[in-house]
């Protein structure tokens, strides 16, 4: 990643299953609202730290600069991940699935390693436990140090 | 896990963000298509399998049997992985994200140990690399052991 790369664009998705899965172009599949979602996870641990969405220009972003941008659902709009926490995430890998409409992005993430809203190093933060016979509830997962 | 459990149904989220990121009562949150995404891991290796989809029913599913099931959004119909392929993914643990919209589903592969229908262990098999100013290239990642 270099933080020098001007604007990318991206070539459509191909309709032959075959280029799109075994091809060597990057033919990113955006979906109806324009958005593709992104899986981020520790670079050096490689748990899931949180799963966001990208719209083009966040994901031409992410690769220009090497830090992570998202599209923010909530807020409607871009999202420069880090730029008020610190929690900055610099990218060390992005890598797509098959059929091309799904990226997971490894990151390291800066300032106190935090990465969820609420504080915590991640957002997957509680498990789903079966507590009877159709009955579910939440445990808190052990706090893993930033 | 458990094979015996009943069908589930799951609680509604709350309008309490509160309530939705730190309470022990699961509120999955489905989109406007009934759906929640859900990133599946290796529950040994820890790298991520494929991301899918789940409605919920196929949740109910997975919870009952202990294994994955997945709404597949390109046949419009329920997918119990594995079925034909012998791929059957036996679930470890299941964790849900702060906002209670991501599900994170740990597995041991059963059959061959695969898990993408072009037949490799994980969808996630090539990197995208910058290949000069805002171009990009796939780079395929070396193949893991099953």
């Amino acid at each position: 990643m270099t933080e020098t790369s001007p604007r990318f664009t991206f070539d459509s998705p191909s309709a032959d299953a075959s280029e799109q899965e075994t091809g060597t172009v990057f033919r990113p599949r955006f979906d109806a609202n324009g958005l593709i979602p992104c899986v981020t996870i520790d670079a050096k641990r490689h748990d899931v730290l949180m799963v966001a969405w990208m719209n083009r220009d966040a994901l031409s972003r992410t690769l220009e600069t090497g830090e992570a941008w998202y599209w923010s659902r909530s807020r409607a709009e871009l999202w420069h991940k880090g730029e008020t926490s610190g929690q900055i995430q610099k990218v060390v890998s992005l890598v797509v699935d098959c059929d091309q409409d799904t990226l997971v992005l490894a990151v390291n993430v800066l300032g106190d390693g935090g990465c969820c809203h609420t504080g915590r190093r991640s957002c997957f933060y509680r498990s789903v436990d079966i507590d009877g016979p159709g009955r579910t509830r939440l445990v808190y997962l052990p706090a893993a140090p930033s």
